[in-house]
């Protein structure tokens, strides 16, 4: 950037804190260069970085079809355009507000209710994540986040908001469960250089680990936010996308017993990008028990609300119990059996990945295929993966895993054949890998080159400042 | 709010930064909990007080039912269903970017050209606004802002951002044109307070004004900014809301004329909430002569990205040439007429309203219905045209108009027969009033004690904790 053009902007701009420089996004960027696809670029980068549900979606363009009343742009609906284009109201139409309320119960085992007044629109879970932010936390406050957590996070929570967030460091020793000291840890250091730590930030289900969080966890995590009386954010925007045992239990659940914990230092973050797969649509909910966030979020929300359009037709299908239990139970079924061929696919070719129940997404232990214990070779594979096996998958680092070698792997977003050629491979990869550990040394020279070779061709598509790819992050949250 | 929940907040949810503490947004309660209805409610509150057009819609639900291939919840569009609901890029769907800078370039008759590529999305023009602010100026910085202007700025501009804005006073002497002199003076005084000043904000037409800016007001203003090297950020949200003489000049057209300006200093906000009339669907757009400014604003349209399901039909409706050219046509004429009708109907009373062109409201003067030149007098009168005469209609002051006795009174979200009612009761109004000023003191008396009473009424509304309206910024931006 010019010299003037930095003094004419502001900090924000001219910071990188929106994240954009991580592997993270340079792996779209790779794909969107050079897309695979079957018969016409076969040869092309498989995108296996991309936390998208198009498993089902013929049963929502079935029901569509179905329901024309639901849209306003159908002779059965049109006569109600006039009063939806309209309608701007930041409380959002009532029938929408009440079918995203029931549809969290439903998703819960109507173990708990939700009061459809404290439902609060936001721009997807991006805009939610900062509205939090700004509702919570001053420039320089801080939120604990446990390790490894979504990318997204830097620029959701951070970015414009100038908090930060502090890790909460937790590795495979005990498969990335966070302990209570983890969290005492993490806040003692905040304490240290006198930031003051506003909160704790969960997802469960997890992005990337494809875990939940068990109930001792939650339990533990709500007597901490409780001793120290911070906030606990939950972001359970993969709530619906729980297709195995363990189930899913929300914070909703512990606070009901939790008589002890304030309800006010609670919220809930969701969306119905992941679970129903709509992410185009914008549709970010909060729920927060706390009346001041409530109000405050409301008024923040006019910067995103949900296009009436969409509410409308959210609600119409939201409340269609028949079709949403059809729905669910066909969406699991389907994400458990597509992630069982993956698992599978892996196990044969002796690549684990952690145990886990939800999410589209598992998190891939290639820790045996690196050089070295160290992030530097995670990202020497990595551009291997990308490059050479032509597979964008995310490596832990841009997750700020603490341990080197673990990858995300997203699986809802392709058909079966995509996801067989992906296998096969993957399974080239390893083959070659075993290979070469136990060739000898000319051997291993050869592979380096290979690797320095790759290097050069994604550093000249990352490079070029005139590829369309120099926005990467295309996506609004993935 | 307890002091336990200040302290778990952030600054910005316990500032009244949102402005919600204003005439404009009590107006809207007083409405809201008392709506007027022509026979369930005929002594009810009209609204005078909301820039909404509602005299096109029928032309819209009937392109709306003959073009069923725009929208993906119909049979002829579902098959697009699953590309539309997962499309997050921020980039927009390209059609869309490409409809909307075409629909800009026929509004400003042709004379300038829109890149596609420097649309850039936000949530509805509020979220346009706040995505500047973000790009250009950092917190205690400052922009410029010629009075009277739309309250909403305050929060959207400001409220999250920490910027400033600086009233450049304008008043009736000369039309409320912004001069050179008024500028210097503004831009002056933040020197003196060490306050940067990083930019000028024109409202182009204007709103409360519902006047045009001409061409060498405009190229004043651009000479200005280029010479202080600030940006100039040009809200266009009415510019095909231009019904009369004289047309509107766009500054892009100003731009093209003046070699010697820096493009990268300008910027344009729109939106289709008033132009179409379509408010909840959130369609905000930028467009910015900056490289860097759109690559800014486009990586923060993720927190307020529009609905792809509402890209698509807003790009379908957009790119009917001939569907667009009637709209255009049959709607400045249905407006120009309800203006007409406004205008002629409160001339009959002898009440004025500045001259203008454009908007959904004009600019009503009633100075000399007030006791006093003063603001007290202005809120005074305020209170009884809303509690007595039951209209709400919007005080000058909360346009941070300079001087007492404006007020701006909305024409376009009614049918006739409520603009004749309203008319009828404004009439009585001015009527009293003229009685009043040729009666003696005990009558005088009489009349304050109505307003009194008055008051209350008003105040019981306003301050009830349990009322529904307790959260009256219930829209977005209006």
């Amino acid at each position: 950037m010019l010299r003037n053009q930095e003094q004419i902007l502001s900090k924000i701009a001219n910071n990188d804190g929106h994240g954009e420089n991580s592997a993270f996004f340079d792996g779209w960027k790779a794909y969107d260069s050079d897309p695979y696809h079957p018969t016409q670029n076969p040869n092309g980068v498989i995108q296996m970085g991309l936390a998208e549900n198009q498993l089902s979606m013929d049963l929502v363009e079935e029901w569509v079809r179905n329901n024309p009343q639901a849209s306003i742009c159908t002779p059965e609906g049109a006569s109600r355009f006039k009063d939806i284009a309209i309608y701007q109201d930041y409380h959002g139409l009532p029938e929408f507000r009440i079918a995203v309320a029931r549809f969290m119960e439903k998703v819960r085992g109507n173990r708990v209710r939700f009061d459809p007044d404290r439902i609060v629109m936001s721009g997807g879970a991006t805009g939610t994540q900062e509205t939090l932010a700004f509702c919570l936390a001053d420039p320089g406050d801080a939120l604990l986040v446990p390790t490894p957590y979504y990318p997204g996070n830097d620029r959701d929570l951070t970015w414009r908001t100038g908090i930060e967030l502090i890790p909460v460091v937790c590795d495979s020793s005990n498969d990335f469960k966070m302990t209570r000291d983890a969290l005492e840890t993490a806040y003692n250091k905040a304490q240290e250089t006198n930031t003051k730590v506003k909160g704790l930030l969960l997802n469960n289900p997890s992005n990337p680990l494809g875990t939940v969080l068990d109930r001792e966890t939650l339990s533990m995590a709500i007597n901490f936010i409780n001793d120290k009386n911070i906030h606990l954010i939950c972001d359970e925007i993969y709530s619906a996308t729980v297709f195995d045992e363990p189930g899913f239990i929300s914070i909703a659940e512990i606070l009901q017993e939790s008589p002890d914990t304030n309800p006010e230092l609670i919220h809930i973050v969701y969306s119905l990008s992941k679970d129903l797969g709509f992410p185009g649509f914008r549709v970010g909910i909060l729920y927060s028990y706390n009346d001041a966030v409530v109000t405050c979020a409301r008024k923040m929300s006019s910067f995103g609300l949900v296009s009436t359009q969409t509410q409308l037709l959210v609600a119409s299908m939201l409340s269609d119990e028949e079709f949403m239990e059809k729905f669910l139970a066909e969406s699991t079924a389907r994400l458990c059996a597509r992630r069982g061929t993956l698992r599978q696919g892996l196990a044969q070719m002796g690549v684990g990945i952690l145990k886990g129940s939800a999410g589209l997404y598992c998190w891939m232990d290639l820790r045996r295929l690196l050089k070295a214990a160290t992030f530097e070779a995670e990202m020497e594979l990595w551009r291997v993966i990308v490059n050479d096996v032509r597979i964008n998958v995310s490596p832990g680092a841009s997750f700020h895993c603490s341990e080197p070698g673990w990858f995300r792997v997203c699986f809802a977003n392709m058909d079966d054949e995509t996801m067989r050629v992906a296998l096969g491979r993957i399974s080239k990869l390893v083959m070659q890998s075993n290979k070469n550990s136990e060739s000898r040394k000319p051997c291993r020279r050869r592979s380096k080159l290979e690797i320095s070779l790759s290097f050069r061709r994604l550093d000249e598509i990352m490079m070029s400042p005139h590829s369309p790819m120099t926005s990467p992050l295309v996506r609004a949250r993935t």
